[in-house]
């Protein structure tokens, strides 16, 4: 396994000094920027997700602001998913996608006010994306990168632990809404989301200076609840059906392949890049769609290479995500499939570097 | 040292099978594609660089192709380098800047015709930046990332061994002027550039099926010639003052204070993004300016973050990349400092993490 060689270019986050205190083992890299994969082993760290709570860097989910008279107009132009409705106190999962509708980003974007959006990011630059667009569309608008960095709280006992250091009005967020909250001599924007599937919160922490404050604040209060740092999680969020842009989904998909066709249903009087190419493929289904798919036989290694799915030596599919789940006991898979092989138990094999495995389609994740 | 975690999502390249079997040590993340660092170590990497030949899987320098009636207006619009004499033989090194004349990237762009480009780029998603800019003004151009990926060969002894491969037209190709030769049953554009000082090309590999061909290629043609997996060597390249986007200059920084001064000159007719914000700061100085950096005392580690410059406790700037040269007998390193501190010979403290240290401020790299 080889080291990952440290720079400046590889940004540490104001909860570096933290984390590897904590004992990090591994690292991905994710906009540039650290992302911990790994504290004791992917194993230990997924039971106990599973059963306490921990705290995340998720400083990589870097924010892109809008701010300005042309704010709204800009962050509608981004995405097929109809923003009108949504009010100052929401956070939308929303598709991006370029004028051929393919994906460049599948974010959260918190709305603060009318003129002032914060887009948390996946895994691509789409500051440049968003400034390239203002600029060229000549919008009244600043699009910048904010010292704004994302500390998720997750797991069961993630409500216990916000009380005590947030009091008892975390309880009155509901699902992907944000309220400011307030900390030390400052305050964050604090929403109930995160990319796991057992509960919890995102702080979005501004000014980095307040980092390492925050998470001991959490690691003090939460001694008893068994806190512990953590990070996403591949298995947990396999079962979760938790789509990774760059590994489930990249520019080559659209999001009604990714099944995030309800995000772009076509609504009167929206104007967004790509709506021509979206409309066109609607009316005509998606060619292919992203499945759960279990793999027979012992753990597989992580997926470094998308493995093809094939059916009498012919591909059509292959799977981007895949680990052993000690919870449902078999290997647990993302994966892309033909529509024509993508109903409920179709069975196909899948070319791993270890050899062929039998592998099976589903229509849900293990939730 | 943590380990990196591989998935999908940090590519391999055409060529990851011959560097892993070449025994690769660590890797960063550059373009969300791997690039190797260490092979047998960075200072036996040096020597053998500056002895031999290397080839270098540099496929993370990403081609982004415009391609279409707009494409030079395009190229244009993008850097303040007056790109009007350029020939469709010739690589120029284009500063990539915001409206606000900051940095976006540093790439080498590749004239292949009036209607095709490729851009070779430094790490960050030049693709969205080009791509937004190109929709938001409604130009008539394709903007994508073709199947190209950058193999370097480098060292004093690259032109013998790129004889063997391609034969004596490599001979005729000029610096920075690149050339399209044959190989096997295609062919490949091939440029005498690359990231280090050592000389040497880059072959621009088109369609990924031919990595391995070309990789075996050049390594039984070489074997008297000691050729040997290698990758961008951290000492060589701060020895030659090649900067490295990321690292010595971000997005905070202009061309100007990169030293990049002389391809921003102002002319006549020229129309480019963040032309009245350099044309001001040119009017005025810029307030900071790129220098090497001489360290005193033992090998200093990598630096993973900006080390402060400090006179009479004051900062005055910051040291971006470092490392030992043993042909120098002195720590070696890239920073950037207020001009009025940027004067041959001026005496700095360095803040490292193992303590202060003097520092020397030199208006010429070791070279």
């Amino acid at each position: 396994m080889a080291h990952i060689s440290h720079s400046r270019r590889l940004r540490k986050t104001p909860f570096t000094p933290g984390v590897e205190a904590a004992g990090v083992k591994a690292y991905t890299v994710y906009n540039r920027m650290l992302l911990p994969t790994v504290f004791e082993d992917v194993e230990f760290d997924y039971h106990h997700l599973k059963s306490h709570v921990q705290v995340w860097d998720v400083s990589v989910e870097r924010q892109v602001e809008l701010n300005g008279p042309d704010a709204s107009r800009l962050m509608q132009m981004l995405t097929p998913r109809d923003l009108r409705k949504m009010q100052s106190d929401q956070c939308y999962y929303v598709p991006i996608v370029d004028d051929k509708g393919k994906m460049l980003n599948d974010p959260v974007a918190i709305k603060l006010c009318d003129t002032r959006w914060w887009i948390s990011i996946a895994d691509s630059d789409l500051l440049f994306w968003v400034k390239g667009l203002a600029i060229g569309a000549g919008l009244n608008v600043e699009v910048f990168e904010p010292d704004v960095s994302p500390l998720a709280v997750q797991g069961p006992k993630s409500d216990a632990l916000m009380e005590r250091v947030f009091g008892s009005d975390v309880h009155d967020i509901r699902f992907f809404r944000h309220k400011r909250l307030a900390f030390a001599d400052t305050s964050f924007i604090v929403a109930r989301s995160g990319y796991s599937k057992q509960g919890g919160y995102e702080i979005y922490v501004e000014d980095g200076r307040y980092g390492m404050a925050i998470w001991d604040a959490l690691f003090n209060a939460g001694e008893d609840l068994n806190v512990r740092a953590g990070c996403p999680n591949l298995i947990e969020r396999i079962e979760g059906g938790l789509l990774s842009y760059g590994n489930d989904m990249t520019m080559e998909n659209t999001p009604l392949e990714c099944g995030l066709g309800k995000f772009c249903k076509h609504a009167e009087g929206l104007d967004h890049i790509g709506q021509e190419a979206l409309t066109l493929e609607a009316a005509q289904a998606p060619e292919r769609q992203i499945r759960a798919i279990s793999i027979q036989g012992s753990a597989v290694s992580p997926a470094r290479t998308a493995w093809p799915l094939q059916v009498d030596g012919e591909t059509v599919g292959s799977v981007s995500s895949a680990a052993w789940s000690p919870d449902f006991n078999t290997n647990v898979a993302i994966g892309m499939v033909r529509m024509s092989h993508s109903n409920e138990g179709t069975e196909l094999t899948v070319e791993t570097p270890d050899g062929p495995r039998l592998a099976t389609v589903h229509e849900n994740f293990w939730i």
